[in-house]
């Protein structure tokens, strides 16, 4: 843990356990990318898949973001699920039930065989075995396509998996207190055409939800 | 739109459209906030609200990142909503859908009696006549929140909502394709205790799925 990733506030809730960041970022859809674009911050949403110690993003070969992440800059990525409302009876305790990661690192270009067996992986990460079904790119579409990848060295966690928290000179308001789970989750496959069985969802898409777990 | 905000790539899907950019906004519960803190870019989820024309975030007053983003730099806020997997014949035409805002500014401080404002409408937004129901904050939990805001000028959007856009020669592969939509939804309540009936949830979540709207 370095400095810039020791949790100061609700430091309770970090999480110091590298299965847990790693199961968070493989069950995150998508991460926010920040970074230095010329005279300013600029963060954006972006797909994301995990290999081993990396994490990698993907975008086009004239991304201009991407381009500015290639320059050695130190970059940070943010990954958030959110779990559901807390409603406690005083506003103040009002909360979220949430597990969320940061990651700290320099970018790095991914060429060569690495970069079509990354890409792989990427649609694997989405649909287990869709890159033995789907066409998998060409050399003009690798072309299009820039990789970068990120060392997962420096990183925190920060996890809030709980039921409300009220004051105890609050308890007995007559106010509902309670979770309101939240999940986010597929509705049924749209098919362009009736051309076989759907494809199947990214094999981590849990189906017990962190709280309560019984819901 | 300034330079800043120029949607480059993909540009057929940028959006100039202020109320779609406030819906989107309205239905995020959290954003991601990106700024400098020290030597380097960081980026954290929060939760936010809206009030006319001003995005608010709020934290603690100790908040780290928080009073950083105070010192007068223009700071990038990211609002996505995930809509659908899109599931393409080739891998390169994978993609999602998604409703997304880039909004960049420089966050003052809410004070007075507008902050107190400000936090009645944050519980509002998130659970509409919660104010009236809760015990709201105390002069000692007004003193411990700090609240930012941040006025919509310099933003773009992007939507993508739209079924699969498969080259002409792939279109006959037999492969499944078709959008998986997806969508953050909110379980069964969880009371602490039988104390009547469960807040309403934010009056914005959307009970019609933008693709398809018919699902």
């Amino acid at each position: 843990m370095s400095e810039r990733t020791r949790v100061r506030r609700g430091a309770k809730r970090a999480v110091d356990d590298r299965e847990q960041l790693e199961a968070i970022i493989d069950e995150c859809l998508i991460c926010h990318v920040a970074g230095q674009t010329g005279d300013c911050t600029t963060v954006l949403p972006t797909a994301h898949w995990r290999m081993g110690e990396y994490v990698y993003i993907h975008g086009h070969s004239r991304n201009g973001l991407m381009r500015q992440l290639m320059n050695g800059q130190t970059c940070c990525l943010s990954f958030t699920l959110l779990d559901g409302l807390v409603m406690a009876k005083s506003a103040f305790n009002h909360s979220m039930n949430y597990r969320s990661a940061v990651l700290f690192g320099v970018m790095e270009e991914v060429t060569g065989d690495h970069k079509e067996e990354s890409l792989i992986a990427f649609i694997d990460h989405i649909s287990p075995g869709r890159s033995t079904q789907a066409r998998m790119a060409n050399e003009i579409e690798l072309k299009a396509t820039m990789v970068l990848r990120i060392k997962i060295e420096e990183w925190s966690c920060k996890v809030r998996n709980a039921p409300t928290g009220d004051d105890a000179e609050d308890q007995n308001l007559p106010v509902w207190s309670g979770v309101i789970p939240l999940q986010l989750s597929a509705r049924e496959p749209v098919a362009d055409r009736p051309d076989g069985e759907a494809p199947s969802l990214p094999r981590f898409w849990r189906t017990e939800h962190p709280y309560p777990s019984s819901v």
